[in-house]
């Protein structure tokens, strides 16, 4: 059959190959459904904190509904440029800022200003799949780096991932903390990786959109925390994970000052800027959130343990120790399509969880639960998940 | 010099090259100043009314703030084919829409769509001059047709247009209600278009925005009230104009039912979706905002008059007769560079004003003024203007 006769004109070839969300494959089943325990989103369970909802609501009161600069309101990106010294204790000037439409319309906008037909960019998997297929979209290859996992820790073996990098590799992509492993890229490795970058003149893209979630230290080490302003790296953040703000759409990217009329365009031509009131609130956010961000913690902290000690005590689990981020990210011995797994659990358990398939081929063979949760509905889902994976 | 060594890495030459809005230039001199009449957007002068503001309020105080449904979520998607079905008697299936962070966003994802390195799209100049750099991102390139002034009308001459389309040809890009002319294709236009491109299987990218805001007649002619399901139109619209959302970025794209997936993809990998508690007050907009659109229509057209009468009056003034859209644009004799021009009157009568050099070539010679604003305010300019024009 010509795929092309299914639509009316022509669609491009990457974008009739661009792969659907697996996680969506397996909650579409469950639409409609209030006798479920969501487990399989990279979202909290609860809604955003009053004080930034009221801030939000007190714009709107005040009119602020006009269009903004491209590149987000001044005071956004003057107390991001605060927040960003103060958590790393060297200088991010505000002309490193740009305010986005949350994390996906930062990356979208990266790969759009450095990746030409042919490209590759570096990946380091198991990822969210999000990244990889904006790669895609531009026509670039992403070439994939798998983590390997030894006594019971993620790692990055840095030396396969430069040998990867050849004259089409425009950047390396990294998650850290990571989406699904919670695996954290220690600073030694972050500072051999800028050091190679800044010879070869290849772009760090560092999507640290899990940095305030780390549970035994006070923060993730960040590559901002050690580039010079003009050195190659593009640092992605969100308001969706620190500040409960999944829906609001909202974030941030640190970029070298030379970037800064690059991303004024592309903003323009994305999305012209984010919603007014949603930046109004994100001053409050950052302003007056860190009590929040440190109750957050806590209260994660404590799914974290819940999850880890239940399933470290079925037989069939294997778990590494999530140091960040909030999954567990976890292999059943004997399970060989993780898809179909979570499907299965859904319909006899009703436990959502996200199929290890989702965040590449490597993450086949693993299931994901997001521990963003109360330990009631934590622990109701282990005790059904538990015939499954003894 | 070498244009890379401005970067740490390299930046893709398509990017390199965006030119940047010349609004944009001529506002910035004035960022700060409060004694500035702002006719050079294309916004309202009033926030969005309370009612809407309101929906939104009250949907974050209902814990609307978690992800969507990445096409929208159905009770919008559900007004919005009740709408359309509506306003052009003609069913418009739900499964048609998608919703998206406003105009510009749908805009990008429909070229990041159809638009391979060589390919071409046809735009109709003088145009708001972001669609020709959506298709430079995507390494295709703009093929500028330009409307004609003929006896005080805008016109468009589409054997040229027909002509100017080849084998690389993959859509023709038509904004009517036109920005800045207010120009309308006559619905016979319209459907010679369809006919041509359905044969020729090339993509109509309808950009609709302006759908309401039309002064003679009820609505304007548009291509979903002439297309099939399955016809190769994609028609963007935008809560922008119509509702006074400029700030808000809510928008939808009403396409080929094939399209759905298609959307659902780009849209996850563009912004994941728009925000959550604005979708919900879109809803109220759609439902009960028909009252405020009469207002706004009626408010416009007498800025319209006001304008048009005051600057036909003026000896150096070239005016069309803005039928639709918000605008007076207008040839100023003797005028050879408009940018520089409105700098000057900027300078001298703290008027704003946007340079016809901004809509692409064709624009050069041409002034435009918003007229969505007050009598009072567009009085006074009027007033600080007529040196220079007469």
């Amino acid at each position: 059959m010509d795929i092309d006769a299914i639509y009316p004109a022509p669609i491009r070839r990457a974008i009739r190959t661009l792969r659907s969300s697996q996680i969506r494959t397996v909650s579409h089943e469950a639409m409609g459904r209030d006798d479920v325990i969501p487990l399989w989103f990279g979202e909290p369970d609860q809604p955003t904190p009053k004080f930034i909802c009221d801030a939000a609501a007190e714009a709107l009161g005040a009119g602020r509904t006009f269009y903004t600069e491209n590149r987000g309101i001044p005071p956004l990106r003057s107390v991001l440029s605060e927040y960003m010294t103060n958590l790393y204790s060297v200088p991010v000037e505000e002309d490193r800022i740009t305010v986005t439409v949350a994390a996906m319309n930062a990356i979208m906008m990266v790969m759009q200003s450095i990746v030409e037909p042919g490209d590759n960019v570096i990946v380091v998997e198991p990822l969210w799949p999000n990244c990889r297929e904006t790669v895609a979209v531009m026509d670039g290859e992403p070439r994939l780096i798998q983590l390997d996992e030894v006594d019971g820790r993620w790692q990055l073996d840095l030396d396969r991932l430069f040998d990867a990098c050849d004259e089409r590799t425009k950047a390396i992509f990294v998650n850290s903390p990571g989406n699904p492993t919670g695996w954290v890229m220690p600073q030694e490795q972050q500072q051999a990786m800028l050091e190679f970058c800044r010879k070869k003149r290849i772009w760090i893209i560092a999507d640290e959109v899990y940095a305030r979630l780390i549970y035994d230290r006070p923060y993730a080490p960040s590559f901002v925390e050690i580039a010079e302003p003009e050195d190659p790296v593009i640092a992605v953040n969100s308001f969706s994970k620190t500040w409960s703000m999944t829906g609001w759409r909202l974030g941030w990217l640190t970029a070298p000052p030379s970037l800064g009329p690059v991303f004024a365009e592309l903003n323009e031509y994305n999305v012209a800027g984010a919603t007014t009131f949603v930046q109004h609130a994100g001053v409050v956010a950052v302003r007056d959130g860190e009590d929040f961000v440190e109750k957050t913690r806590e209260r994660y902290r404590i799914g974290r343990d819940l999850v880890y000690q239940r399933l470290s005590s079925m037989g069939r689990v294997r778990l590494s120790f999530p140091e960040a981020a909030f999954y567990a990210f976890f292999g059943v011995d004997g399970m060989t399509n993780s898809l179909e797994y979570c499907q299965q659990i859904l319909r006899e358990t009703n436990v959502g969880i996200a199929p290890g398939s989702a965040f590449g081929d490597a993450g086949e063979g693993h299931l994901r639960v997001c521990f963003a949760s109360s330990p009631e509905n934590l622990s109701e889902a282990m005790d059904r998940l538990e015939p499954f994976f003894s």
